[in-house]
C-alpha cells in the first residue's frame, strides 16, 4: 500500500494521475495547505522542503520508503511499474528532459505567476508581466513540440505529460487572462490536453483529494 | 565522443562538473548568453528551450541523441557510466529526490534572485525581498539535511550533489549579501561545500567553460 500526502494543486494531482494510471491501491491523506498542515512535524519527516506531494511506500524494498519531490515521486512509481518511460534509449531520455523541464520551468515559471498575480498582498506588476511572459514563452515552447510528436516524450504518453497536464490546464483556466489567451492559437496543445484529459485515469487522479 | 553546450553559469557548470569526474572526452561549444547565442536556429534545434546545458552524446546507442536540462542530461550520463546513482533502492531515490529539489526550487528560486537583484532594469523589492526569502528557507532546508547525511543524497556523492554545488557557491558569492550572511551560521552546508570543492574534478568543471 502507498500512503499519498496530497492537495489540491497543480503538483499534488501529478501523483494521484499516475497511481490511478497503474491501477495501484493508496490512501490518500490530504495535507491542507490553506491551514498550513505542510509544517507540521510529522509531515516534515516525510518531506524535508514542506511541500506536497510526498508518498510513503510501505511495501518497497528493504522496507518503507519515503519520497518527496513530484518528478522523483513519478520517476520511482515508473521504475517500480515498468509503465509510462522507457527503460532505456532515447524515449527514456526524451521523456526524462521534458519531466526535468516542467519540473524546472513550466511549473517554477506558472506557480510564481500564481502566488504574484493570485495570493501575494501587494501588487507587484513587474514581477506579474515576467511571469507571464514566461508562461507565454514556456508555451510557445510546448506547442512547437507538440506540433511534431503526439506527446511531450515523443509518440508514448509517458510520466512527462503527467507532470506537464495540470499545470497547462491551470494555464488555461485560473491563471492569468493573457495566458489563456495565448493557448487560443496553439492548436497542438489542445488537441493534447484534449487527448490527455480524456483518459479517465487522468480525470479521477485531477479529483484527488476529495474535500 | 561528447559534445557540451554550455555557459559560465550555475546551471551550465553541472555538466562539465560530471564529465571530468567520469574522465570521459568531450568538446565544449560555448553559448555567450550576453550575445544571445542561446537564441541561434542550429542551438534550438538541441535545446528546444534556448536554454544550457545541452549535449550531442554522438557514441548514443542508435545514433547521435541530442539531450536538453541539466537534470535530465546527469542522470543519462549516471546510467550510462553506471556512477553517481545507484542503480536502485532507496539510495537512488534519495539521490533522485534531492535532484529535482534542485531543479525545481533551489536552482528556480536562486535564478529568480539573480534576475531581479541583477539584471532586471527596474528595481522591484517585493521580488527581490520574495527570493531572498525562499532562499534562504530552501538553505535552511538543505543544512537540516546535511546535518544528517554527508552528501544530500546520503553517504555517497551523487548527482544531486553535483547540481546543487554551483548553485550553493553562487549563493555565497554574488548573490544578495543576506544569503551570504545566512551561509554564515549553518555549519553543515560549509562542510559540505568545502568537501565537493576540494574534488579535483569539480574544480576542473568549475572552470569550464573559458572565456
Amino acid at each position: 500500500m502507498i500512503t499519498l500526502h496530497t492537495w489540491t494543486t497543480p503538483n499534488g494531482r501529478k501523483v494521484p494521475i499516475m497511481l490511478e494510471e497503474l491501477g495501484w491501491p493508496y490512501e490518500v491523506r490530504p495535507v491542507d495547505l490553506s491551514r498550513n498542515e505542510q509544517h507540521a512535524p510529522d509531515f516534515l519527516k516525510i518531506s524535508p522542503n514542506n511541500k506536497i506531494p510526498a508518498i510513503v511506500d510501505h511495501d518497497a524494498e528493504g522496507g518503507p520508503l519515503a519520497i518527496f519531490e513530484s518528478g522523483a515521486i513519478l520517476t520511482y512509481l515508473a521504475e517500480k511499474s515498468g509503465r509510462f518511460l522507457a527503460s532505456s534509449g532515447p524515449e527514456r531520455y526524451k521523456a526524462l528532459e521534458w519531466l526535468h523541464w516542467q519540473i524546472g520551468s513550466l511549473g517554477p515559471m506558472l506557480g510564481q505567476l500564481g502566488y504574484f498575480a493570485k495570493r501575494a498582498e501587494e501588487t507587484t506588476p513587474a514581477a506579474i508581466a515576467r511571469f507571464t511572459e514566461e508562461g507565454e514563452r514556456l508555451l510557445g515552447v510546448m506547442e512547437r513540440r507538440l506540433k511534431e510528436t503526439a506527446y511531450l516524450g515523443g509518440e508514448a504518453y509517458s510520466i512527462a505529460d503527467i507532470a506537464a497536464y495540470p499545470w497547462t490546464l491551470a494555464a488555461t483556466t485560473f491563471l492569468q487572462e493573457p495566458l489563456a489567451q495565448a493557448l487560443q492559437g496553439k492548436d497542438a496543445i489542445r488537441r493534447w490536453l484534449q487527448m490527455v484529459g480524456d483518459r479517465p485515469a487522468v480525470q479521477r487522479g485531477m479529483a484527488v483529494p476529495q474535500v
